[in-house]
C-alpha cells in the first residue's frame, strides 16, 4: 500500500453548500488515486480542518502527503496562515514528509478551463 | 461594433498578488473576444468595483453585459451579495441587458482541469 495522501485544502465558508464543487473534487481525483488517500480539508468556518486532517491520516500510518491549495488567487491565507499551519504541523509530525503545491489558480490549464468557461456563458 | 461586455467578478483580497491569476484570465478571454470589452471586477477589498464598472461599460455604450462569478463555491458572496448588487444595477440601468452566469467552479471542465493539477502535484 502507497502512504501517499493527498489534502484538498479549501477556504471554507457559512453555507453548507458552498463545499458542493470541492466534494465533487475530491471525488474525482479519488477515482483517479485509488490508493492515495484523498481528504478535503478547510482554512475556516467547515470542519475538517487541516491540522485534524493531517493527524488523522498520520494514525491511519500515511507518511507522505501533498497539501494543494484550491485557490484561486494567492492572498495572505496562502501567504501568510497556510505556511505558519505547515510548520506546526511538521514540528507536530516530524516524520511526516508534508509538501506544499501552488495555488489551482497558478495552473495555467486551470486559468485556460475557466477562460473557456467564461467564453461559453458569452452565448 | 458588439455592444457586448464580459465582467469577471472575483472576491478580492488585501494582498495585491492575489488578483494575478485573475488579470491574466482577462488577458486570455480579452485576446480570444476582440469585440467584447473585458473587465475585472471585485466584491470587496480591491477596485474596480462592479458598480463602478458597469456605469463605465454603459457609458461606453455597451449595452449586453455578462458577469461571470470566478468563485469556486457558491456561498452568501453568490447567494446573496451578488444578486442584490445585479438587481441595484438594474434598477439604476434600466437599459442593459445583464446576465449572470453560474460561478465557475460549477463548470464541470473547471473541475476536471483543477483534478488534473492535483493529481500531477503528487508527483
Amino acid at each position: 500500500m502507497t502512504q501517499k495522501a493527498l489534502i484538498l485544502f479549501a477556504h471554507g465558508a457559512r453555507a453548507a453548500g458552498w463545499a458542493a464543487p470541492f466534494e465533487r473534487l475530491q471525488q474525482i481525483t479519488s477515482a483517479q488515486l485509488p490508493e492515495v488517500a484523498v481528504r478535503l480539508a478547510f482554512l475556516e468556518l467547515m470542519t475538517p480542518q487541516l491540522p485534524g486532517t493531517v493527524a488523522a491520516l498520520a494514525a491511519d500510518g500515511r507518511t507522505d502527503i501533498t497539501i494543494v491549495p484550491v485557490f484561486l488567487g494567492q492572498g495572505s491565507h496562502l501567504l501568510r496562515d497556510l505556511p505558519l499551519i505547515v510548520e506546526e504541523l511538521r514540528i507536530a509530525h516530524p516524520n511526516l514528509l508534508i509538501r506544499v503545491a501552488a495555488a489551482a489558480g497558478e495552473d495555467p490549464d486551470v486559468l485556460g478551463a475557466i477562460a473557456r468557461y467564461c467564453i461559453v456563458s458569452m452565448n
